[in-house]
This record gives structure tokens, sequence and C-alpha cells, in this order.
């Protein structure tokens, strides 16, 4: 298992992490250059952040800079309660993909969606058995154009909270059966974003990373479970402020041949988007080191 | 599967549901009153509501009515940061076993906890496969006193969200890996409390409550998952009003021959706790003949 304890060479910093700061919106080129002057490496940026910064003035800001992105947020959302909405949903997914080429991301993350019109507050349906065959499907069809674009897609198992408006794929063993069925050759073109707080709960963690192999971890994400957690999305906790065993997990990911970085992801309405950026990432740094 | 639309003969009601009233305590001696008036045969009553009444006087009162217990609210909580606490649990959960002998319930439900100190947002350690030990072998322990007695023991999995501080046991699978470690012959002494809530996102649930099996399902509960949900615990909805495929799941668990109640258990701050009891047992009522 690599030491973090000294320096903060793979640490990359979600966007989302300091999207505010005291409480205002952080424009992504301020975002990009408080990282770089920390000595950080990696971001992994959100599309909505991008488009309104504008592709390619992120993409020369980042190449200036040698920054490198451990991912891109997000491509997926495939369900949808008609053919016009699965048509817009593979539309947007190729785009996305074509985002993450021009920014030489890693992977594309798959936030794969959950019974349509519930992230609105109303589900077309109840199926969930439904939504989970679009998404397989969805997947299917944006394997081959990602194929052929090179870009590897990751897919997000979602903590289970958010089964019914965010992602129907909440496990690792659920996401790898996906991967074995899409990709069974395990060509490391499909594989799954391993974020510790969607996935620490789960008893058969250990097994599932051990299963995942090499070729498809192909990203981690760190932050930490509050007690209590106040609200079901914008309460996560900073590294070492909550009950997840962070290293642990981290060790079973490595044991596999995972060397790449290690990616904090913190929505916090509450805690840290009222700081001020640079106090977020100095502490992201700082638990970087001890708590990761 | 059983038709509820015309009647209710096989709701019961978990006496959280209307613990408040207009949002004051509302005695469990009026809960039982009020359900009695409405013709409802059975509910679940919580010890905490049970210890203020007096245990003798909410025995007498049961048997007079001729009320059915669906199950005993609750055991469990075993996990511990030391010796002491681990003898405290194991004591009050044959107190609980005791009590639900008292009140003739059909078993006793078993939250079985997580971290300890992490419900009152300290954990005592990051150990989640620790407290599973501890969880396992204090049911194995209370098993013993429970089968003297008579009395199932049906551990409740939680929801993932409940990981860290209520359940560490959050899954159908792992609850009944539980089950044929510590009951292999599927005596019937131990099973499991099947809440829609909280596995109603379970990729492999309808598998599971087949492996399950008429044995081990010992109790079936209801209510509603809302989108959004805006607290993790009190925001539960009303059966119909959330995205959860009711029907669905008691077609899979009456497929496997269990024919008991289903209670419905809802905690719910912000809505139901608010209004009339009276009011949120007669859509109890119109919704189990409706949306169960």
């Amino acid at each position: 298992m690599r030491d973090f304890s000294r320096d903060h060479r793979w640490l990359s910093i979600n966007t989302a992490t300091i999207r505010k700061s005291r409480g205002a919106d952080l424009p992504l080129s301020e975002i990009i250059e408080a990282c770089v002057a920390r000595g950080i490496r990696a971001i992994s940026p959100w599309r909505d952040q991008v488009q309104a910064a504008g592709l390619a003035n992120i993409s020369k800001l980042v190449r200036a800079h040698g920054l490198e992105l451990s991912g891109y947020c997000r491509g997926g959302m495939f369900p949808a309660a008609d053919a016009a909405g699965l048509k817009a949903a593979r539309d947007d997914n190729r785009r996305a993909v074509d985002e993450a080429c021009e920014l030489n991301a890693r992977c594309l993350v798959l936030v794969v969606g959950g019974l349509p019109g519930a992230l609105q507050g109303q589900a077309a349906h109840k199926d969930i058995a439904l939504a989970r065959g679009q998404v397989r499907d969805g997947i299917a069809e944006l394997l081959d154009y990602a194929r052929e674009r090179k870009m590897p897609l990751a897919i997000e198992p979602l903590h289970p909270m958010y089964a019914a408006d965010r992602a129907c794929v909440n496990t690792m063993e659920q996401a790898l059966d996906l991967c074995d069925v899409l990709d069974p050759h395990r060509s490391g073109d499909l594989g799954v974003a391993v974020d510790v707080y969607h996935v620490w709960w789960d008893p058969k963690l250990e097994a599932q990373i051990e299963r995942a192999g090499r070729e498809r971890i192909l990203a981690f994400h760190v932050c930490d479970w509050l007690t209590p957690t106040t609200d079901l999305l914008n309460d996560r906790g900073m590294m070492g402020d909550g009950v997840i065993d962070i290293p642990r997990i981290r060790g079973w990911v490595e044991a596999q041949g995972f060397a790449g970085y290690s990616e904090v992801e913190i929505f916090s309405t509450g805690n840290w988007w009222l700081r001020d950026a640079g106090e977020t990432l100095d502490t992201c740094i700082a638990r970087h080191r001890k708590a990761v």
C-alpha cells in the first residue's frame, strides 16, 4: 500500500468539493488555480462547471498546468419514460465521452440514473427492474462508442439511498455483474468507480473489490460518513471526521494493483461549502496524508 | 396472493406510526383504543411505550381486546465497546424476550445495532466487521434463551444508510447468511423481518425472499420511500405515496407461504405525526386496501 503520509502526489480534487466557497459559487477556472497553487496534480471536474467555463478554455487551462483528470463527472442517467428520453440520454452521453476525450480524462464516471422523473419528485413508474434494464442497454450502447474513442467507462455504484432518483446500480456486486455481461473479456474499457461513501457498509465489499481486480477498478473516491448524517445528499464528511475505515478500503483496492489517484468528493452544504475554498483544500491535503 | 382490497383483516399497526398525534405524544393505551375502534386486529408496540404504560397494563389491555402482536419492537443493539456493554445488551435482550412472551408476540424484532457510540454521535471505533461479529455472537446467545421461551427472533435488515448507527445487518442476504450459520436446520426459531423500506432497492431481493422461504419470513413491514426523502430516519411515506412497488414485494413474500400481518411502520416528523392519529389510521386502512 502506498505511503500517502509524506506528500499529496496522488490526491485528486473532485471539483464539487469546492464548488462553493463561503457559500458562493466558485468558477472552475478559480478552482483549478487554487488546486495548482497547492501542488495538487489532478482534478475531476463536473460537466456543468466545464460548460459554464467553456470546454476549450478548460482544456487549455488543464493542459497549460499539466493537470491530470482522475475522472470526468459525469455520464449516465440512462433510464427514461419514453423513446425520446432514451435517445436524448444516448446523445448526451456521447457528448460526455467526447468532452472526456478532449480533457484527456482517465475515465468517464457513470451515475446511471434511477426511476425516470424521481429526481424531479415524480417518478413515472415504480419498476426498478425496468430502469435497470435500460441502464444495461444504455451502457452497452455507449460502450461501443467509448471504445472507438478510447475512453474507459466507470460505473459508480451509488449508495442504496439514491436508488430511486440517482442510480439504480447500488452495490459493487451489481456493477460487476454488469461488467461481466457487457465486457466479459475484462478489456479495461468498462469498470467501476469505488467511492467509499457509497460502498463502505457492504459486507461483501472486500470480496467484490477482489473480484473487480486491476482491470476494473478505474477510480477511487473518498470522503467520510458522518454520524449523524443530516442530509441524504449534501452532508458528506471530510476524511477522518466520520466512521469509514478508509485506509482499510484503500488497502483492498491497492492490493488489486490500483495505483491511481485518491479523489476527494465532498458535498457539504452546511459545512465545507460555507468555508473558504483554500481552507477546504488545505484540509483535504492534510487529511489525505493522515486519514486516507 | 391474498386479496386485501375488501377488508383490513391482515393490517397491523406498528405503534410508532401514531406515536404522536398532532405533534403530541400519544399514550399506548390510547393508540390501542384507536386501533380497536377501527377493527384493527393487530399491533406491534415499542418497548419504551410499553414500559411507560406498564407491561401488566398493556398485557391486560391486549388480551381484553383479543389483539394480536405481529411483532414486538425491539431487541438487538448487540455491539458494545466493552464487556460491560455486551453484558448489558445481553441482559436487556433477555428482558425483551420475556416481555414479548408476556404479550404473546409472534416474534421479537431485532434491530441489531451498529458501531458502538455512533448513535450518540461518537463511534468508539470504525471496525464494522468487529461489530458484525458481536451481532452474530449476541444473536447466537439470545437464540438459546429465546428457544426456551418459544419466542422466534426476527432479524430486521436495515437500510444501508443505518449501517453506522442502528444496524450493521443491511441486506436480506446478510441476514439469511446469519440464519444459515445460527439455525442451519431452519427450525423457525430465527428468521427475518422484511421491511420494504429497507430492502426495496436490493437487486437480489426476489431471490433472497425465495431463499428465506416460509420458515424464515417472520414479519412483513410496509411504508413507502418518498422522493425526495428529507430526513434519514423520520421521513417515511404512507403506502402509495412513494416509489416502492409494495404489491410486487408482497407477492414474492406470500409466494413463500407467508400468511401473516402486513405491519405499517411510519416515522414521519413532518407529516403524519403532525396529523390526528385517527386520520393517520384511517389512511393506513385505506392504503392497506389499495396500495399494499
